[in-house]
């Protein structure tokens, strides 16, 4: 059978992986594709670099490469937005198949790039865009095809989960356990895309519109970082039998989709809170399956590479993709999901205060199920101490509003720390 | 497009649960196969049950079904060797697809129904056979395809699992853990296939078939039960760090798989130790990928329906299976893998003793790790104490030789405990 000519974009980490596998795998990859794959082409904008390119040319022009006749299928590693928008638009409409592993780009621009690959009739294929190499959307899109996937949980951010780690492990503040993950490569100079759940967002948006049937809405993803995790509450909820992890969570309920990305406490027991560093995990519950749990490495070079190449083969072997369905539902808001609360007060250390407090909460409908609070100290008036809560299920708007009146009090100082209790089940 | 007609042998468990779905979830799976799945015909020994049948008509002859040529599709889901091997190689013969959930038959006689589906253009899928639910196959063969996979662990028996996690939480002795297994139905009356491994037998030589593109040869598989498991060594282990679990292990090295089904010695911290009950997962190593780990429910009505119905989706939607390669490597036996061994023993409470055994032991080249040693109780002598001992890296050959000497040691008595020790690293 004919080889599949690739054209590459980018020779960054993932671009060198899948080169790498490439040469290194070439007569697996043929036998099990049916056909070999061959490299025909590849551009970068910066000058040609020291890598063997297996026989391809070489060129800064990535839209050369797209228009090139010598490539059947691109394979898109540059990453962001742009170029990659009108690279990848310019190569489905001359009807080449495409293989990329960029979330921030499907996550935005997925619908109208999927309108494209089904009209040219091309292939569009993600699955190095979440989880690294861990083949989640092929489980999702094909091994679950006869489930309506009820949820989805998972921990799709690496830095942040190592940060989280180093936290509940060493007792590391979350600056000091950053600029550990820095130090590691597990974290960039800027990090703002990682701890604030930026790209977490892309990966869940994308969870979402393939468990889901639905257009992809980053936009739509309520995001919350985990920069103002202290490690007092990490203390907190360990006494109380939770390990806090930053999750990507949705939903759908009543016809619409609720994505959401913020540091949760999870049950000590429950599956996603034994992972650990900088490994991936993605949790769904479907319902005629019930959960299923899918762990492994979330990024590095030949594990994303590894997930590009599957994509690949799929195509090489002319598997039909899944069928991507025509499909809207408004985001249903985040805030109106019923979870039980953390809550962590810095209060006046003064008799009285705990009973004060509960009594605003619960003539506010905010019933309390568990409370941690040091003992009074007589012998220094004056000070503060933390008070934490779990309150019972109940919406974020209700919180909000005895957090509100929570504020006239005297008592109490600071912000309150507000964090969700995710149980992850059904 | 038009329907695909499925013609479904069993009524029993799995098939009912396919039934079930196929009712509940018609418009999403047409959705999603691209064209309506259409149940044409059942055929059960039995009596017509009291199952809504969906229009399909129902006969008690499986040999008339597989004829029938409103039947594309045969879904195999009454279990054991015979009558299935027929009834599936004239349903291939006139080919017609074949999607079973049947272990037995695969592991038996996989490369013959392949070979037969080859060669008359039928599809032969069968995810459910392993796992239930989980798209572990999939994986293996799409998702890590551009891998070379080094080595892969199961727990793939839930009723093993589930006995040996009572034990361990509940202190619970093997007999009684069975009767709560049978009790709760998770075991059957007669429980050989799932305590004595060979169910997990089947399913491991399914997994290193289709991972290492090799025979699948459930007769090579070394397997070994959990009945002999005393509650006093899961306790020895988890003094020593360990968990016992019942283990599928498959390794490929140097051209040959070796395949064991065996209750092993897992550190406490690796993530196959986390997995409890009924629960299944199975890590897979992989050269570019690395470990990934796949788990959720291995059994139970709609979670294995639910694996059947994505291989009728994929043969509905024309996806060409993941190509089988002719290949076969005879099984190196598992006795040639060096791994740490627990040994107990029970010897005469003696002064001297444990260096008599440890000295024996070190001539015969077997070094010892650790120790667990009661101490020597002089008030009462004549008794007899445990022994544990964890060796550095062996053979079985080399321990069985060194055993055999310890065997004309007077001090000890009854048989030696021995287990692996499973590192789950590559």
């Amino acid at each position: 059978m004919s080889p599949l000519r690739l054209g590459l974009l980018g020779l960054g980490t993932v671009g060198q992986g899948v080169i790498s596998i490439l040469g290194e795998h070439s007569g697996l990859l043929e036998e099990r594709a049916g056909r070999p794959l061959t490299l025909t082409r590849v551009a970068s904008r910066s000058a040609k670099p020291e890598v063997d390119l297996l026989g391809a040319s070489f060129g800064t022009d990535p839209a050369a490469l797209v228009q090139a006749d010598d490539v059947d299928v691109v394979v898109e590693c540059i990453g962001g937005e742009q170029p990659c928008l009108d690279l990848l638009t310019a190569a489905l409409g001359r009807s080449k198949s495409v293989v990329t592993a960029n979330k921030a780009l499907i996550a935005t621009h997925g619908d109208a790039l999927h309108q494209l690959a089904s009209s040219s009739g091309a292939g569009l294929a993600y699955e190095a865009a979440v989880a690294g190499g861990i083949p989640i959307l092929k489980a999702i899109t094909e091994g679950l095809v006869a489930n309506r996937i009820e949820w989805l949980a998972g921990i799709i951010n690496g830095t942040s989960n190592y940060i989280l780690t180093a936290m509940a492990e060493q007792g590391q503040d979350f600056s000091s356990a950053l600029a550990t993950a820095q130090e590691l490569g597990y974290a960039e100079a800027d990090p703002t895309f990682d701890v604030e759940g930026i790209d977490a967002a892309h990966k869940l948006a994308i969870l979402a519109g393939l468990a889901f049937g639905r257009c992809f809405d980053f936009a739509g993803v309520a995001t919350e970082g985990i920069s103002g995790i202290a490690p007092i509450d990490i203390e907190y909820a360990a006494r109380l039998g939770y390990v806090i992890k930053h999750l990507g969570i949705a939903r759908f309920a009543d016809g619409a989709v609720e994505t959401s990305v913020h540091p949760a406490l999870v049950p000590e027991g429950a599956p996603l809170a034994q992972i650990k560093g900088v490994t991936n995990a993605v949790q769904v519950g479907a319902d005629a399956l019930g959960s299923t749990l899918y762990t492994g490495p979330g990024a590095g070079m030949l594990p994303t590479a590894s997930a590009v190449l599957a994509d690949v083969v799929d195509l090489a072997r002319g598997a039909p993709p899944p069928r991507r369905l025509a499909a809207a539902a408004a985001p249903m808001a985040a805030d109106d999901r019923e979870t039980p609360f953390y809550l962590r007060l810095q209060a006046q250390d003064r008799p009285g205060v705990f009973a004060r407090i509960t009594t605003l909460l619960s003539n506010a409908e905010i019933n309390i199920d568990a409370a941690l609070q040091q003992e009074h100290d007589a012998s220094t008036p004056g000070t503060t101490v933390p008070i934490v809560l779990l309150t019972r299920p109940t919406t974020r708007p209700q919180l909000q509003s005895a957090l509100e009146q929570l504020e006239g009090l005297a008592d109490q100082v600071d912000d309150v720390q507000v964090l969700r209790v995710e149980s992850l089940k059904p």
